[in-house]
């Protein structure tokens, strides 16, 4: 797609650029994730984001799937938001010079990124079904369950440990 | 805060520059809005902008309100994840020909800038609340309970009117 060519004139051609933009996040998250694993000093979120970052790359896969059975090549166009997400991660986690503090930093950055993906295949799953692929629909909904109980992980892991470390 | 300055000592200073940032998000929203509104086709999506907008501008307030209580300086600091939604909403609105499919596209959109205030938010009312300052943690509620019904409504226009005519 090039900018402003007029590329998209139908549904199904937005679902497949929205397609093409969560292919290049989730890739940008496999890069993204062992770094914020390094960084993590709580020994759960560490792992956390260690386990998500294995799902992460089902994810990358699970896409190529859907990109097969839609009869798109698989291929990923620009992301700016997930693009802005990580770039605000990198500054912030720059930023904070108290581990616990950092903690709580890198929690915040990682459930920016579920959350862009949780509302991104929310909306792939409603254009799969409308255009009747509700093959496609299935196999993002995994997916997307994976991402909602990543964000849940995340917020448990905040509210039971990392907050209150990070406030003492 | 500068870029990897060590700035931020304290879960306190993370809460102050997480509300800087969402200061930012929020003022950068109140100038897109007006042209979410203006592309959109179906009537109900384009009052549903109208309204978030009044909403929107009501939240920059109140972000305000949470500064003075803190007793900290409302200021906004560049929030690049925002910034990347907003660019990737002008990029693909640029290139969808069908007025349909644009208002499915503006839905998707304003649905990323939903889900990314909900997390901030979220989090912003977890720090206040381990801060010990459940007074602005009640303020902030209020605005996170409208952005998720902002949301909901988004979900309900695209599913009930958008995505059915943009298929068709």
């Amino acid at each position: 797609m090039g900018l402003f060519t007029k590329d998209i004139k139908t549904l199904n051609d937005l679902f497949v650029h929205q397609l093409q933009d969560i292919y290049y996040a989730e890739q940008q998250l496999v890069k993204a994730l062992p770094k914020l694993a390094e960084k993590a000093t709580n020994p759960q979120l560490k792992q956390g984001f260690l386990t998500h970052l294995e799902e992460t790359k089902g994810h990358v896969k699970r896409l190529e799937q859907v990109f097969e059975m839609h009869g798109a090549k698989a291929k990923a166009v620009d992301c700016p938001a997930i693009d802005g997400i990580i770039e605000e991660t990198d500054e912030v986690a720059g930023d904070v010079a108290d581990k616990e503090v950092l903690d709580a930093a890198l929690i915040n950055a990682a459930q920016a990124a579920e959350h862009y993906e949780i509302t991104r295949y929310g909306t792939l799953i409603a254009w799969a079904k409308q255009l009747g692929r509700a093959d496609c629909a299935a196999v993002l909904q995994k997916t997307l369950e994976e991402e909602k109980a990543a964000d849940h992980k995340l917020t448990s892991i905040a509210e039971s440990k990392v907050n209150i470390r990070a406030a003492s």
